[in-house]
Parts: C-alpha cells; structure tokens; sequence
C-alpha cells in the first residue's frame, strides 16, 4: 500500500512529518511517498538521522501558504507539495494522502483534482472525536459553511460507513445537531434537515444538543461546517482550560504536588483521551480516494497516528462501501 | 427595590425558588413579590418552614410548560407564573423579572408585553460564562436563531455596556464569534456584521474562533443564538464530562482516594468555576426592564443569585446606559 504524505503541511513540517513517517513505515512495512522539496528534504533528514528507506519522494518545490485563497491551490500554487500530492492521488500513484497543510486548499483539492464520488453533493471534513464512553465523529467540521439540507442528509451516511467500518460501531446513532430535540428546532436547515434524515435509511436517532455530543449522546454528529468548526474548537478551548487549571491546582502547594504524583498517570491518560493527535487526522468524506487532514499542529506521533488512519480507510475499503451505499439510495429515490 | 420571581419556573419549582428567594430578601432587604399559585405557594412555605416575611405573592393560577409554544405566553397561558409577572414588570409594579421557565416565553413576553427599549431590534439572551482569567458575556445565547448582521452590532453595544457596568471591565473587548480570525470567514452573516462591528464605536476586536472564548479570548462574544447555544451546551456538557472522569480518577484506588482528600477543596473549586449556578442567570438585553433568565436547574443558591444580578442590573442602570448608547449611536448614523 502507498501513502502520499504532504512534507510541507503543517506548523511543524518537514521535521515531524518525517519522523512520523518513519515510524509509520517501520511499523506497517507501507510505502510512504513524501511530496515536497526533494533537495531540502533528502538534506534535512540527514540532519535528523532519519533513514529514508521505504520512503520516496515526488519533489513539489512550491508550499502552499496556510493564509492562501483555497483555491490557488489550482493555479498559483499547482506545484505545491499539497497539489502534487493530490494529482498523484487522482493519477493513483497512491492509495490515500495526508497532509497537515490548509484545510480550505484541502477541501478544494480533494473536490476538483482528486473528484468526488458519484452522487457526492459536497464532501465533509470528519473529524474522530472523544466523548464519553468512546468517540464520536463530528461532520461537516469546517468544509463546507453554508449547507443545504440534503447534504447534510448525506453526511449522515457517510458518517456512518465510517463509524461502523473505521471504529467498529454495529449500528451507529446519527443525531442532527440542534438546539432542542423536538423536531421543530432550530433554522430552516434543520427543520427541513430533520425530515430527510428521518427516511435516510440509516440509524437517525433525531436531533442532539450539543450538551450531549461530549456526553456521547451520538456516534454521528451531523451539522453544517459552521456548526461543526464552533463545537469541535469549543471543546479544543475548553479541554486547553481545563487542563490548565487541573496542573495548576496540583502545582499549588507541596501537598498538592504529593496527590500530583499518585495520580499522575491516571492524569496523564486524561489528558490523552482530549489530546487530538491520540485520533489521528479527520478524513474528507465523499472524495473519490482517502484524503487525510492532520490538524495542522500535528507532532511526529499524530502523522503517525494519521498514516494508520489512511492505510485503515483503505483496508476497509470506506469509499467502496459510501459510493454502494449512495447508489442503492439514489435508487431508492 | 421590588423584585418579581416566578415561583413556578425551571425543575425544581417551587421549593428551590421559595428556599432562595428567604435567602435573598434576607441578605438584600429588597421587596420580593411571587408570581404563582398563591394558596399553594403558602401552603409549600409553610411546609418548608420557609418564613414569606418580605415577600409578597401575586396570585397566577396557571403555569406555562417547557414545551409550550412560546407564543402561548400571549395568549393560551396569559394567566400563568410568567406572563403575571412579565404583566407587573411592564406596569412598573417591580423593577425586574426572574424566571427559571421556558426560554422561548421569557423571550416573547419580555420582547412584547415588557417591550424592547426603542431602537432595539431584536433583544438577546446574554448569559454570563466562567472562562480563563474571570468570564465573558455570550449574547446572543438562544433567543434568536437567525439574526440579522446589524442586529449582531447591537448585541455588542449592549454586551459591552453589561460587562463595563456589571462586570466592571474597564474596555470590553467584543468580538465575533467565527471560524477563523480574517475579515473574510464566516457566512454572509459574519462578513457583514464584521463591517458594522468595525464602526460601531465599541472596542470591537474582530473575530474570535470558538477555541479562544473560553480561553479568555474576548469579554463579549457576539454570535447569532443558534452558534451561541451550540458554544454554551458544548462547553456544558464537556465540563460535566471533565468532572465526571476526574471523579473516577479519584475514586479510582485507595491512592488515589488519598490523593483527592489533599486537593478536594481546590477541584471543588475548579467545579465550581464551571458550575453555572455560580454566576447567577442570564440577562435578556434590549427588554424596557431587567428580565432574568435562570438555568431551568437552578438550586436555591442560583436563584439568590440571579435574584442579586436582578438588584444588580437596577442599582448600574444598565437599561437606561443601553438606551443612551442607542441613541447616540441612532443621532450619528
């Protein structure tokens, strides 16, 4: 199996990328294809003492900017590690690609250089999260903005492919993200969202507050992209908070530091179970091949962490099973 | 200075409101007057052992249920607890509101038989919220799902005189609640708003992702109330998330037990930083006379509370600053 990884994306490229790379490769014995300055790299992993066994490199001179237009990614910016990785997705010189780069360029890329899916109306960021008792996934979390109704109704199939075949879950509850749970609730989007869903044919448990999503109350979280990115970066915020305050209360006085110490590990994994590089990137759903975003302060475990996302959305073969799904819909209706 | 409370407001109605409103009329010496069930109310305090010295009743035989139609306010339930005391409030029999009932009726009934104070266009929800460093003030938080970009600015203007003259920040900072920090993100509603917040005559400090509210990134957050109940819930529920893992981590071993008695006060203290009886209720802004929103939960304590944020509105003026700032704002446009 070969796995694109864009070099250049991300607040800590290229030196994460290729630690995590090589962690990755050395881990599932998969072939890494890395797209960016191939000069640059070649002499930067050297530095690092990173072997570069397994990994090849498709050289892209350009980066595209994280403050760019999204879609300079078509013209200005075509050389770019982000677009050359994407055009070789298309060409399937790779199975799947992650890049920690702009999500905007991202979504651009992922809808016109490597295609959506038949039927596909727009594709959605899905983004792994923790909750209560597990994970949850949140989409669209930052895609697309302005949403119609029906798309929405689609994300709610896509995430659901994804929940049973990625995480595992038999049957998962896909919820409407709402303000109140009666089905009069919230914008026209929702209201109208609402009755889709409920003739979607899959698992539709109604609408969810956004009180519950953390709480687990679903296993698909469906909204719009504004939705999505205002309840996802809350939680960043508030798990940031929290943990801050959690340290500085155990930093506060020598008896406190001795409770620290016993409870440390069980702490530590606290911390872990909010920490986002624990669950890898977020996919795009609905484009043609697996298109990874890692969350762009990715570290070397969290592109490790996303090239195992890659190579198990592949090996479960996600988007055979979301476009079967989509044409048995289209032929329901 | 008289104060009116729905007796028959929120889940623990009438107990928890009876319980604070002794707690309140002792601290304050201000003038309670109930609204509710009159023989019931006495029969319930004299069962509670709860002394009404001070506090009036305002006999209401009904009540209006959570899942009313708002709009039932108006006319269907014009004899219950709130439509009474929203009735007194607007006939100067009191100088504030507070109701732990249905959002949805506080807001139509303080919008049209309160009424708005001229020039307002639509009135907020402003719920006061713990974050790093103090708290902010996030307005809109539910009353209006759509919102229109000029009402956004207005939210801001009545934000910032809440927090200057409640709050007692100096210079609020105001910002837009988006999806990234550019001038251009958003849907149409946050690009528009952002060109009228910049003239606004506030201190507007552009868009704040959702990730840096908590954080203490902005003093007033201004949002439409769809992404505003989507903020407040999503912080709701993580935080309840958060305490409830820790509780475990301490209870998890004799250890750790240990570890917990050493810094029980300071979690307790933690918990209570996020625990939303503590900051009282939330303040419908742009309504002629202060109309306090308590959490539908709200313990005795939190009604004491909002009963003090009741007083405090009065004794700061904030209507009367609001409308000033309106009008001045009207003479320059």
């Amino acid at each position: 199996m070969r796995i694109i990884v864009d070099a250049y994306g991300g607040d800590n490229a290229p030196d994460a990328v290729l630690l995590g790379c090589r962690m990755a490769a050395d881990r599932w014995k998969c072939e890494i294809i890395l797209t960016g300055d191939e000069q640059k790299l070649r002499q930067r992993a050297a530095e690092l003492s990173v072997s570069l066994e397994g990994i090849s490199i498709a050289d892209a001179p350009d980066v595209i900017p994280v403050e760019a237009e999204p879609t300079s990614i078509l013209k200005q910016y075509q050389q770019s590690s982000m677009a050359r990785g994407l055009q070789m997705l298309a060409n399937g010189e790779g199975e799947a690609f992650v890049s920690a780069g702009s999500t905007g360029a991202l979504v651009v890329g992922g809808t016109l250089i490597v295609k959506r899916l038949k039927g596909v109306k727009r594709p959605a960021i899905g983004t792994v999260i923790p909750c209560r008792g597990g994970c949850f996934l949140l989409l669209d979390s930052g895609a697309n903005h302005d949403c119609r109704p029906e798309m929405l109704r689609q994300f709610g199939l896509m995430g659901s492919v994804y929940m049973k075949r990625i995480i595992g879950v038999p049957n998962p509850r896909v919820g409407l993200v709402n303000i109140g749970t009666e089905e009069t609730k919230g914008t026209e989007l929702q209201v109208q969202a609402y009755q889709l869903m409920k003739e979607a044919g899959y698992n539709f448990i109604g609408n969810v507050e956004a009180r519950e999503v953390p709480l687990g109350g679903c296993d698909v979280a469906v909204c719009d992209g504004f939705t999505g990115n205002i309840l996802l970066k809350t939680m960043e915020g508030l798990a940031t908070l929290f943990m801050g305050e959690l340290k500085a209360i155990f930093m506060k006085s020598l008896p406190n530091k001795l409770a620290a110490a016993a409870v440390k590990k069980d702490i530590k994994g606290l911390k872990n179970q909010f920490d986002s590089a624990e669950y890898g990137g977020a996919l795009l759903l609905g484009s043609r091949s697996p298109v990874i975003k890692a969350h762009g302060s990715s570290d070397a475990k969290a592109f490790y962490n996303a090239i195992r996302q890659a190579i198990s959305c592949c090996e479960n073969n996600i988007i055979g099973e979301i476009e079967s799904q989509l044409v048995a819909q289209t032929e329901e209706n």
